[in-house]
C-alpha cells in the first residue's frame, strides 16, 4: 500500500521534474538542456534510476502534504498533486547545491558517474547549477495553478531561507578547510546549513501546502530540522566505520580527505593522541585503520552514535507532536527510518 | 530637479541593498558577508562609488515604477519607495552573474578591482555568486509589504524568466567561443539572454509595481528590451573603435579576446580578408590596428552602427508608447540616452 502510494508520488515527481528542465528544451539551447537532463540522470552514459537517485526530498515533501488530515481549509480528495511543483523545486534545489558542490570539492564521480565539471568544463558547470536554482524558483512559483498565491509567496519565502542557510553551510564548510582551531561548536552551524536546512524546508512547506495549523508546521519544520542532523551525524559515522559494501564508499574515506566530521571534531577537543596525528597533515589510505582505531579509542565513535541516537529520538518526537495521519503518515515514518538506519 | 529625485532613488537603493545583503551579517558567516559587500563595492581595498557602480538597472526600475500615472489602482502618493527591494533584487541578479561571468572568463579585474574569485578562490566565488541570487530571490519576496500576494508572485515569475535567460545567453557565449561557423543569426539570442533580459525585466516590473495597465506594461518591457539590443551593440562598436579615454578598456580589447560581436560576425559572414585572419587564431595586441581596418573596410563598422541606431530608434519608440509620465518619465529617457550615447 505505501508503496503504491510512494510509486505513485516517485512518477509523478519524475514528470514534474522533466517539464520544468524543459524549459531549456528550446532550439538553440538543446546541449544545454541536455546538461541538466544527464546530471538529473535521465540521459547520457549511465542514465537510469541508480544516476537519478531516489528524490527522497521531493517524497518526503510530498508526503508531509498528504499527511495533514486536519486541514484549515477543507477541500475534499487528497491534494498532494497539487504540490507537486514545489516538491520538485526542492530536487532542484538540491540538485543545484551537487552542481556547485562538486566543482567546489573537485569531486569527478558523482553516483558513479562523471560530474558535470568533468564532463564540459567548470565555467559551463557553474551555469548548469545557476540554470537549475532558477528552474527550482519558477517551479515553486508555478504552485499559484493550485494555491492562493500569499501561500506561493511564503513556500517561495521558506524556500529561499533554506538556499541562504545551505550557501552559509557551503561557506563553513570550505572556510573550515583551511582552520585548524575548530571545536565542537564549529560544527552545528556548517551540518545545519549544509543538511538539515533543505530537509526542514521539505517538511514544514510540505505541512504549509497541505494546510495544517501553524503549530503542525513548526513541528513538521523541527522534524525535518534534526532528521537532518541525526541524518549527517550517522553519515559521518559511517564515513568513517561504515562497511564499503553498504555505504559505497571506500572505507574511511572520510578520514583521508579531510573532512571536519563530528568524531573528528570530537576527538580533536581531546588534544590526545588522534588530534597530534590529524594535525601532521593528511592521513594516509595505509593508516586509516590505526587512526580510526585512536577516534576510537577516544571515545569518539560512541560519542558520535549517542549524538545520532538522541537526535533520532528528538526528531521522532516532534514528529509525534506533528502526528501525520494516515497512509502518507506511516510512510513518513518508514522513510525517516529508511534514512537514519542505514546499516540495517 | 530630475537629479533630486534619481538622488533619492539611488540612496533609497544603496539602503536597501546594504540591509538585504545583512542577512549575511551574523556571528558565524562575518567573513562570507564581507566577501558580499567587497564585490558589492561597499567594503576592501578600492571601495566607493567608483567600485559600486551608477546601479542603472535599478534606478531604471524605480523611474519605471515612478513614471506611470493612470493607475489601475490610484492610491495617491508616488510610491515608488514600495518598489525598492525589487529594484535591489534586479541588481543583486546583476551582481551575481557578475560574480559568475568572472569565474568563466577567467576575468582578474572588475571596475579596477581584484574579482571575487581572485580574492578568495573559485570555490567561494560561486557561493558568493550563489548568496547574491538567493538574496535577490529573498529581496523579491519582500516586496510582500507593500504589494499584494498576487503582483508580487507575478514580478517573481518576471525576474525568474529573465534569470533563465541569462542563462541561456551564458551558454551560448560559453558555447560559441568553440565554434567557427558562426552568423549573425547566432548574435540574437546570445545578446537578447545576456543583455537584454535584464533591461526588459527592469522596466516591465517597474510598471507592473506601478500598476501600470497590461499594455503599458508590454511597451515598458519591449522599450527595455531593445535599449539592451542597442546598448550591447553600441558597446561592441565602442570596443572594437571607442577612445581608451572614454570606455577605459585598452582599444579593441574586444579583438584581442576574440569576442563573438556584432561586427565580427558580420565580417565572418563576408568571408573576407579579416574572416580569413579571424580563422588563423588569436589577434594579437600589435595587430588590432590593422584588423580593425580590415573590419571597417569591410563594411561592419558601418553595420553595426546602423544597426544600433535603428534598435534605438525602436526602443524610443516603444518608450513614446508607453507614455511615461512627469519628472520619473523625462529621467527615464535622460537614462536612455546616457546609455545609448557613450561617446557623447
Amino acid at each position: 500500500m505505501s508503496n503504491t502510494l510512494q510509486q505513485s508520488m516517485f512518477d509523478a515527481i519524475e514528470t514534474e521534474l522533466k517539464q520544468q528542465v524543459n524549459r531549456l528544451d528550446q532550439p538553440h539551447t538543446q546541449p544545454f538542456h541536455e546538461m541538466l537532463t544527464y546530471h538529473m540522470g535521465w540521459t547520457g552514459e549511465g542514465a537510469g534510476a541508480q544516476a537519478a537517485g531516489k528524490r527522497i526530498r521531493p517524497l518526503l515533501t510530498l508526503l508531509s502534504v498528504a499527511s495533514i488530515e486536519n486541514k484549515k481549509e477543507a477541500n475534499g480528495s487528497n491534494n498532494w498533486l497539487h504540490a507537486v511543483s514545489l516538491a520538485a523545486s526542492i530536487e532542484l534545489v538540491h540538485n543545484f547545491s551537487l552542481v556547485h558542490d562538486d566543482i567546489q570539492d573537485n569531486s569527478e564521480l558523482r553516483r558513479g558517474r562523471k560530474t558535470a565539471w568533468v564532463k564540459w568544463g567548470a565555467p559551463m558547470a557553474i551555469n548548469v547549477g545557476d540554470a537549475l536554482f532558477v528552474i527550482a524558483n519558477q517551479a515553486a512559483l508555478s504552485l499559484k495553478a493550485h494555491y492562493p498565491a500569499e501561500i506561493v509567496v511564503r513556500a517561495a519565502e521558506i524556500l529561499n531561507n533554506c538556499c541562504l542557510d545551505l550557501t552559509r553551510g557551503q561557506f563553513l564548510d570550505m572556510s573550515y578547510e583551511e582552520r585548524n582551531d575548530l571545536t565542537m561548536e564549529d560544527y552545528w552551524p556548517m551540518i545545519g546549513g549544509k543538511t538539515s536546512a533543505l530537509l526542514s524546508a521539505c517538511t514544514q512547506i510540505g505541512a504549509l501546502l497541505g494546510y495544517a495549523q501553524e503549530e503542525a508546521i513548526e513541528n513538521y519544520r523541527l522534524f525535518g530540522y534534526h532528521l537532518g542532523l541525526a541524518f549527517q551525524v550517522q553519515d559521518d559515522v559511517l564515513g568513517i566505520w561504515g562497511d564499503e559494501s553498504v555505504t559505497g564508499k571506500s572505507a574511511a574515506s572520510d578520514l583521508v580527505e579531510g573532512k571536519n566530521s563530528l568524531p573528528v571534531l570530537f576527538a580533536l577537543e581531546k588534544k590526545g593522541e588522534f588530534s597530534k596525528r590529524w594535525r601532521q597533515g593528511p592521513i594516509r589510505q595505509d593508516e586509516v585503520g590505526y587512526v580510526s582505531g585512536l577516534l576510537e579509542n577516544e571515545g569518539a565513535k560512541l560519542y558520535a552514535e549517542k549524538t545520532s541516537e538522541d537526535l533520532t529520538q528528538k526528531a521522532l518526537g516532534y514528529l509525534k507532536d506533528a502526528a501525520p495521519q494516515g497512509e502518507a503518515g506511516k510512510a513518513i515514518l518508514g522513510l525517516a527510518n529508511t534514512l537514519l538506519k542505514r546499516k540495517q
